[in-house]
């Protein structure tokens, strides 16, 4: 979208702000950096944050500011804007198929010579075309080979085919094989911590015998990466995982706000919301609703709608353009023209949908950050 | 999203588009305008095509070409596009309330004076705010009083407050009445033609209502607009409305594939497709499943996910870059590399998803189209 519909300029206050907008509270998002570095403080473990979160540069560079490595990302393109904007290291946690894309790769590799590159890899057909594609570039990949932990979406099984995989990697001068990628997505979301214990206790097994026999092999394996804001608590005391990466604790949704949770790990708080206007608003015998100008299209609804971030209200529907709120019980009054804030129900696909976070602290907008990767789905 | 990340040129052939990406099959999306023109053909009523379906510039000129007499769109930021693409008649079906953003659209109108551009009140306070920010501009709008004929999402009920509402908007010379916006979206996807049927006959009975206490005030009414792409024919053939809304027509979508049909009604034909890369094979014997590079983030999943276009597979997982699809039933083998296709469960918000068309014929892309107003939110 054109810059001149940016929705706030710094100094604006909040109730100024043009809506929809996603807000990012700035205290709450600087506590939550802090509170995950302490979290693990004084164990050997990297925090390499997942950037597709948030898709961010100006995120990415405070989150390296509070001691992360580097960050993930899930694509080339999305890589891409975190390398110009500065970020020396970045993992790529998902495989790269076919000569176009393995390509563009190894080219973008090639124009930061510096900075660390990583993909993951489950297949022999496309370590060779990676390999191809860095010697055409002349550029190198740090290669991460990627174990089906119980995710079930990409990955090998065996404890052969990993080993079978990283010598395919030993065999090509470009390559590095670095270790193991070992995320089990789907394990976040589970809302007992037993459940959670129960598979990532999983994870750890299958992680930790691939790679004994990778150093049996005499292969390198140097990080066992994984983890997501539900779980890796349990990876990084683990003693098989090395690195964890995190990507919707620094904002939260609704979705992570059920997970249950216990005493010794960090409480999150929901920093990122949806500023929105009452554009519609009835009260009568027959209906009291509040419409407000926000809908499939500011939020995601993959794990339910964006909820009211005050008492009193419900979701009843969601269209495109529109969310219609029902009273429900006490609390605030919805007025025409009012700027009701929501909370996402998922954050990933939330911020993908917009172009701008507004970073807002004491009700007052301090600076409006481009989300540079938005979008950037090749 | 950065030029350099355009999935495909004119020329290329269909196999070599970058991945994720919208396809859209330029014969059966030219019979698709062509079905819609015929179906209302002898009949008084206009065509005013939906552009928060494709968001495309190029697109409302090819429905303009084909007989459209402009275009709807959802917000002030979403027109700008289309009016400096050259659409000179605009109309917003829906509200636009606060000083900024009231200000935006007659500062816009103001930009095109040559153009029509019209927008929806349902609120006293709305038409005073509308009608200073055009004195202020010094620009004009037609407005439509929105009346809820059963979607209860905006819009006044009661007959009195339509014309209060009229007297108010004829108290500013900027503000032109023009007539009702009467949409009833929710009866789009009710399944049997007889239960849309009875929607639509209700929805009639209230607009007509409402048209009568207009034109006996003496008041103006010139246009009842509304319908979508599951009702229009019984709109069309209302005797009340003269003007349509549909957008999905032109590309369709799994959802509106699902609705029962009627033998006189134009039977449209899916013409836009997610072309999407397989990034992760597995196949023995605990699993045969085919993971795709697209996900939450390429398709909505507010309808029910993306499904295949092709038989012998269905959808397992979707997460935010991954489709998982599980073998289910004879059907086409897939490979690691494969380039399968996927009908969009919901059509407006994938479009928003992404930057470009790729327009294809034959299995050549012939054209790349942006896609203007994606994330025109405001």
């Amino acid at each position: 979208m054109d810059e001149q519909w940016i929705p706030a300029r710094a100094g604006d206050t909040l109730s100024s702000v043009d809506t929809p907008a996603l807000i990012l509270d700035l205290d709450r998002f600087e506590a939550n950096l802090t509170r995950l570095m302490n979290a693990i403080h004084g164990r050997s473990v990297r925090v390499r944050p997942h950037a597709k979160s948030h898709k961010c540069v100006e995120i990415a560079r405070r989150q390296i500011a509070a001691g992360a490595i580097g960050i993930c990302c899930q694509k080339t393109s999305e890589a891409a804007p975190f390398l110009a904007g500065g970020i020396a290291d970045v993992l790529i946690t998902n495989e790269v198929v076919g000569q176009r894309k393995t390509a563009r790769l190894a080219e973008l590799a090639a124009s930061y010579p510096a900075a660390k590159v990583g993909v993951c890899v489950d297949n022999a057909i496309a370590v060779a075309e990676l390999a191809r594609a860095c010697e055409r570039a002349d550029s190198a990949l740090d290669v991460y080979i990627e174990l089906d932990v119980g995710h079930n979406r990409a990955g090998v099984t065996a404890t052969e085919e990993v080993v079978a995989l990283a010598h395919a990697i030993g065999m090509h001068r470009k390559l590095s094989l670095r270790g193991l990628q070992a995320y089990f997505g789907n394990a976040q979301h589970r809302r007992s911590t037993s459940e959670r214990r129960d598979a990532i206790a999983t994870a750890t097994s299958l992680a930790r015998r691939a790679k004994a026999a990778l150093v049996e092999a005499g292969l390198p394996c140097d990080v066992v990466t994984g983890a997501g804001t539900g779980t890796f608590m349990l990876e990084a005391t683990s003693g098989v995982y090395n690195e964890i990466q995190p990507g919707s604790y620094a904002m939260m949704d609704v979705d992570y706000a059920k997970n249950e949770t216990e005493p010794s790990w960090p409480a999150f708080e929901q920093s990122m919301f949806i500023l929105t206007t009452v554009m519609s608003r009835r009260k009568d015998a027959h209906s009291d609703r509040a419409t407000l100008d926000a809908g499939l299209k500011s939020f995601s609804t993959d794990s339910g709608p964006a909820s009211p971030a005050f008492a009193g209200w419900q979701v009843r529907a969601v269209s495109d353009e529109h969310t219609v709120l029902e009273r429900h019980g006490a609390g605030n009054e919805l007025a025409l023209g009012d700027k009701p804030l929501l909370i996402p129900g998922h954050i990933d696909p939330t911020v993908n949908l917009h172009d701008w976070i507004v970073a807002v602290r004491n009700d007052r907008v301090e600076a409006v950050w481009r989300i540079d990767a938005r979008g950037a789905i090749f």
